[in-house]
């Protein structure tokens, strides 16, 4: 096996080429250029990769397949910033706020369908299973994205509800990116569930960790305003958790309703009442059975150890975001 | 070979049941079933299942495909209601209008996801086919909702740029669903793009049509405002023809600057001419010669002559606007 900046190399480099020659209109294809360039950790596609590569098959063929991934994962992201209203976007400007809203609308339409195009690379009977594990897949992804934007105007979200909705717009999609790795290998489904499975629960914890990182995380190097979900009243784990355990959940929810333009007194009032609820610490222990959940899975795989003992690495690293 | 009610009843009755269950979460759901519920002739999806037919193949079997076919063009109206700020269609609030924007775009990216699930009902070779010749023909329906987007703050678009716009925008669809038709009938490719071609065209004269009776058209049976194009300053093939034959064409493009509220007198106006620039008879010239350009394609078919005559009567009350 190779490390993962050797997969990471190849993605870019076919990512790249994928995005070159920029079609007409052009004002339809830039902003899919200009949004791939922002670039990411392609997390997703490396894994699609890598499980092709763990499996023995080639990894050369598993490129449009992950180049599938990449392309409708930032599909999703062009439409979730409209949805979000979202100015920036690793610091750089949105579609919708560089060029406007009905080019982000159209381009991200045609990302998608260009997704769907990548797969035609494969033959007849994978590229079917391809797609009907793609379709599942971005259909959930979008049934996610919908129930995000319900809780935020809803009175109660329950934490199983919570744990859906970022199963579905987050984890199924690392699931996905590693089960059509499987299937490029021609692995049997039930293998290929198993490689899904270890991804769909490590997606969750790392969507938990987000939330928890969002809140206690190092700002010289979380990337991200640290109490920003706070400030946005963001019903995530870590608050519904605290509204669950809290002796004064009316406190906390009365919290919740205020917008004030300077948010630092807020965010420390949230923060404490995380850390004395035993939300945080509960986060933590979420995150934690997720992972060990993941890795149980891996256990299961049919993979030579030494491959088994780099998913799991893998897994802890990302886990410590040393990834 | 059945009257064209018949497909159309075939069409409707699986379009209903396609979109019975609503699935959770239901307000993303919901919009793709009201806007599937306002209807329209369905001329697209009914083409799928008419090829077929024709072809000798099993209709039922061309029923999934049908569907993809129905459900990416609402697919695109959903979408291209946002982009174009339609507050209406067919008379009933438009998507964005009756929820909100996120709701329209979000819904519309799972309904494009859920067309491209009605075609997983197809063995993989067919499957294969019918996926290619559908993601190219989205994607060129994008590049023609662009080139459309386009040419509103374009000063200057030339005739052989709006009809590859209208070519992308409308006709591809109709090719595709014939020739959709076709494949499921197993027709050999050439075949196959021979029914293509003949759609294509029809869409064609179908679209050129459609400008000259937005201004030329019975208010009475034409469903739309008179004149509509006009008030909205739209670049259609009769205001090019127009610009390109009037004495005076910098008269026409300054009434093309004008947004009265009462634009009775600028339509009056700009339909006088029309007519006398020759635009009106050049327009009406430009849709015999695509319909014949359809009818001499239908020639070629490998067809009995029978159906042949089935799909030549089809073109002119197609054209005769009495279907």
């Amino acid at each position: 096996m190779h490390p993962l900046s050797h997969y990471q190399s190849l993605l870019t480099e076919h990512l790249n080429q994928s995005n070159q020659n920029l079609s007409e209109p052009t004002n339809l294809y830039e902003p899919m250029q200009y949004l791939l360039q922002i670039g990411g950790k392609r997390l997703r596609p490396v894994l699609t990769l890598l499980a092709t590569d763990l499996y023995q098959g080639n990894a050369q063929q598993a490129i449009p397949a992950a180049l599938a991934v990449e392309w409708f994962h930032n599909f999703t992201l062009m439409h979730d910033d409209i949805m979000d209203k979202a100015p920036l976007r690793r610091g750089k400007q949105t579609v919708h706020e560089r060029w406007n809203t009905n080019t982000a609308i159209l381009s991200g339409d045609a990302m998608l369908i260009k997704a769907y195009q990548f797969l035609e690379a494969y033959e007849p009977v994978l590229y079917t299973k391809l797609m009907q594990l793609f379709n599942k897949t971005a259909l959930e992804v979008c049934e996610g994205q919908q129930w995000d934007m319900n809780f935020e105007n809803q009175e109660t979200v329950s934490i199983p509800q919570y744990l859906k909705m970022i199963e579905y717009k987050t984890a199924v999609l690392v699931g996905c990116a590693l089960k059509m790795g499987a299937y490029i290998a021609y692995k049997p489904e039930e293998e290929a569930t198993l490689i899904y499975n270890f991804g769909l629960n490590l997606g969750l914890a790392f969507q938990l960790q987000d939330d928890y990182l969002d809140v206690f995380g190092n700002p010289e190097t979380f990337g991200k305003q640290v109490g920003g979900d706070i400030a946005e009243n963001k019903k995530t784990y870590l608050y519904l958790k605290a509204l669950e355990h809290y002796q004064n959940p009316q406190e906390l929810a009365d919290l919740y309703t205020l917008n004030p333009t300077d948010p630092t007194e807020k965010i420390a009032q949230v923060t404490q009442i995380f850390n004395t609820s035993g939300a945080a610490e509960q986060t933590l222990k979420a995150v934690e059975s997720y992972t060990e959940k993941a890795i149980q899975t891996l256990k299961k795989l049919n993979l030579p150890t030494e491959h088994k003992q780099y998913l799991k690495t893998f897994a802890y690293e990302l886990m410590g975001r040393g990834v």
